[in-house]
C-alpha cells in the first residue's frame, strides 16, 4: 500500500489531498531549482518522478490526475498562442516546414536503427523510431514565455515546426502502426492528412480575423467575466475539432490563443494565466509520474535507454538545426535544442505499441524514459542557446501582464 | 446509449468534450437567465439538469466531473473567504449561533414529521431530517459576492451562521448513523464535536494573525507567482485538515480565504478569480446533474417531494429568520432566505441513507431534488431579501477587482 493511502480516512479526503501533494512538491522543487540556477519546470517534473511509484509511491498516475495534466497542457499553450501572432508565424511557414521534416527524418531512422540493431522485431523498431519523432511543444513553450522570449525569430520557427512536428508524428503514427497491421491504407492515409493540415492552416490562417469581428460582441453579454468565458469555450471548442481531425488537443488550444492573440485585452490573459498558475504543475508533475526507474533491472535495459536518450537528444539537434542553418549558426544551435523533448506525444505512441503487443515492457520504459529525460535535459540547454537574449535579472518565471 | 457518446471517437475527445458541454451550456443558460433578470446561477444549475439524465441526457455525473465540481465549490468558498474578515465574523458569533442552533432543530423536526406522517420507519425518517438540516453555504455566497453584499452585517450572518451549521450538521449526522446502527458512541461524538469546533475556532481566531506575519515572506521566493502558490496551496492544507476533523472541506477553504484576508494583494485575487471563473459552472453543473426526475412516477413520490420541498424551504426560513429576529425584520427575512439552499450537503446524507440501505430509492430521489430546488429558489428570494441594498444599474456578477 502507498504510504499516502493512510492520510485517506474518507472519500472527501481525496480531492484536496492530491491537489495538496501535487502542487506542494512541485512549488517546493521548483524553488529548489531556481534557486540553484536550474529552471524551476525541471525541479516540477522531478518532483513528479520523485513522489512517482518507483521514488517515493506517494502517488501513481490516475484518472483525475491525468484530466488536471491535459487540461494544464492545453491552457500552457492556449497561453503561449495569445502571446504569437499568427501572421508572423505564417511568414516563417517555409524554414519551419523544413526544420519539421528534417527533424521527423533523422530520429526516426536512429530510432529504427538502434533498435535493429539491438535485435529487435521490425515492427518494434520501426514503432521506438515513430516514438522518437514528434516534439512536445509545451516544454520548450513554458520556457520561452517564462523568459518573454517567444518574441525572437527562433521562438517562432520552433513554434510553428513543432505545430507541423505534431501534424507530421500523426501521419508517422497512421503509417507505422498500419504496416504493424499487415496493411497499408493509402486513401485513408491521404484523408488524414489533408483534414489535420487543413484544420491547422485554416485555424492559422483566418483564424485571427474571425475572432477580431467575433470578440468585441462579448462587451454585449449579461453574463459576468463574458470575454473570458468566451475565450476559454473557443478553446475547448479547437481542441475538440483538434481531435476529430487528427491532430493533438493542446494543438488546437495553441492554435485558438493565436487566433485570440490581437483582439483579447489584459483581463483576460490575468484569469487565464491564474488557471494556468494553478495547472501547469499538474502537468509537469504527470509527466515525471509515468516514469518507472523500477524497469531498468538489467544492464541491457540501461545500455539501451542510454543509446535511445542520446539518439533522441542527438537526432532531433542535427535534424532541427540543419533545417535551420540557413537562418545563421545561433539560430540553428537555438532551434535545434528547443526541439529536443519528446513529452506525452512519444508516451502515447509507446503506449499504444505496447497495447498492440508489438513493443515488450522494457522496450516502454525506455521510450517512457527518453520521453521525460529529453524534456528534463532541454530547459538548461535552452538556457544557454538564450543566453544572449535573456535579460540580465530577468525572473525565471515572469508574468504576463503585458501580454 | 447518450447521445454525445457518439462525438467520443477517441479518448483523447473525452476532456474537451466535456469542459465545452458543461462550460458553454452552463454561459449560455446563465446569459440567458440575467436577460430575464433572474440571477445566472439559477441558470447554470438548470444547465446540469438540462444536459443530465432525465432531459437531454448528454451527461451523467462521473468522477471527473464531481472532481472539478468539488474544486470548484472550494474555489468559491475561498474566494468569498478572501472579502470577510475574521474579526468581524467572530463578532457575530453570538447571533449566528443562535441562527444556526434554531436553523437545525426546526428543519430536523418538520423533516422527521412528514417522513413519520408519510408512513417512513423511524431510522429513515430521521436520516431524511438530518439531510434538512445542513445549509449549503456556497450558493447564497456566490449570490452575495456576485451583488458585492458581502460586507452587510446580514450576508456576515450567513455565512458565520452557515459555518457553525456544518459543525451541527456533522454532529447530528453522526448521532443520526450511530443511532440507525444501534448504538449511540458518546465519547466518539464528544471527540468530533471538539475537534470540528476547535478547528474552526482556532483557525478563525489566529489565522489571520498567522497568515499576517507569513505572507510577506513569500516575496523572498525565487519561484514565479509565489503569493498565488502559497495562498493555495493553504488553501488545500486547511481543506483536507478540514475533513481530518469532520467539516467539509469547503469551510476548510472558507476559514483560509478569511485567514488570507488581510494579507492578500490583488494580484492573487485576479488570479483565484481565473480559476474560480472556470471551474464554478462545473460546481453549478454538477448540482443540476445529480437531479433524475424519472424517479418521479407516482403521485405518491410528488406529494412528497413537494412537501419536503415546501418544509425545507419553509423551517430554515422560519428557524433562522427567528434566530437573527433581534436584529431587526429586514435582516431577520434576509437572514431566514439566506440560510435556504441545501446543495451539496444534504445530497451527501441522502446517500448515506441509501447505502446503508435505511431509507429507498425513491426517498433518496426526493432529498437530492429538495437539495438542489432550494439552491434554485433561494437566489430570486435573495434578490427580493436584498433588493434595497443592490445598487441600480448593478451588474449580476462583478469582478473582484478592489477587492
Amino acid at each position: 500500500m502507498p504510504p499516502l493511502a493512510l492520510l485517506i480516512v474518507s472519500d472527501a479526503a481525496k480531492i484536496p489531498l492530491s491537489m495538496l501533494v501535487v502542487f506542494v512538491s512541485a512549488k517546493v522543487m521548483a524553488e529548489l531549482f531556481e534557486r540553484i540556477g536550474q529552471p524551476g519546470l525541471v525541479g516540477e517534473i522531478l518532483a513528479g518522478v520523485a513522489i512517482g511509484p518507483s521514488v517515493l509511491g506517494w502517488m501513481a498516475p490516475n484518472e483525475f490526475l491525468s484530466a488536471l495534466s491535459e487540461l494544464g497542457a492545453m491552457f500552457l499553450l492556449f497561453r503561449v498562442g495569445l502571446e504569437v501572432k499568427s501572421s508572423e508565424l505564417l511568414k516563417l511557414g517555409g524554414t519551419a516546414m523544413v526544420v519539421a521534416c528534417s527533424g521527423v527524418v533523422v530520429p526516426f531512422i536512429m530510432g529504427w536503427g538502434i533498435l535493429t540493431l539491438w535485435g529487435a522485431s521490425l515492427p518494434a523498431a520501426v514503432f521506438v523510431g515513430a516514438a522518437m519523432v514528434a516534439t512536445s511543444v509545451g516544454i520548450t513553450a513554458q520556457v520561452l514565455s517564462a523568459k518573454k522570449l517567444l518574441h525572437l525569430v527562433s521562438s517562432k520557427i520552433i513554434l510553428a515546426a513543432a505545430v507541423i512536428d505534431d501534424v507530421l508524428g500523426l501521419l508517422v503514427l497512421a503509417v507505422v502502426s498500419s504496416f504493424a497491421k499487415g496493411k497499408v491504407d493509402l486513401v485513408a492515409l491521404a484523408v488524414t492528412g489533408v483534414l489535420a493540415a487543413g484544420f491547422t492552416i485554416v485555424v492559422a490562417k483566418w483564424g485571427t480575423r474571425t475572432m477580431d469581428r467575433i470578440v468585441p460582441h462579448g462587451e454585449k453579454l449579461h453574463v459576468g467575466e463574458a470575454q473570458f468565458a468566451m475565450a476559454i469555450s473557443f478553446m475547448f471548442g479547437l481542441s475538440l475539432l483538434a481531435v476529430y481531425t487528427g491532430v493533438a488537443a493542446i494543438v488546437g488550444a495553441f492554435l485558438a490563443g493565436m487566433a485570440l492573440a490581437e483582439s483579447t485585452g489584459p483581463r483576460v490573459r490575468d484569469l487565464s494565466h491564474g488557471v494556468s498558475e494553478l495547472l501547469i504543475p499538474f502537468f509537469l508533475v504527470g509527466i515525471g509520474l509515468n516514469v518507472d526507474l523500477r524497469a531498468f533491472s538489467d544492464a541491457g535495459t540501461i545500455l539501451l535507454a542510454a543509446l535511445i536518450l542520446a539518439a533522441a537528444v542527438v537526432s532531433k539537434f542535427i535534424g532541427c538545426g540543419l533545417g535551420a542553418w540557413p537562418m545563421g549558426r545561433t539560430e540553428a544551435f537555438r532551434v535545434g535544442v528547443g526541439m529536443i523533448p519528446r513529452g506525452e506525444v512519444g508516451m502515447v505512441v509507446a503506449q499504444m505499441g505496447l497495447g498492440m503487443g508489438i513493443i515488450q515492457q522494457n522496450v516502454y520504459s525506455v521510450v517512457v524514459f527518453m520521453s521525460v529525460a529529453t524534456t528534463i535535459i532541454a530547459p538548461p540547454l535552452l538556457k544557454i542557446a538564450f543566453k544572449d537574449a535573456i535579460k540580465p535579472g530577468q525572473p525565471e518565471v515572469e508574468e504576463f501582464r503585458l501580454g
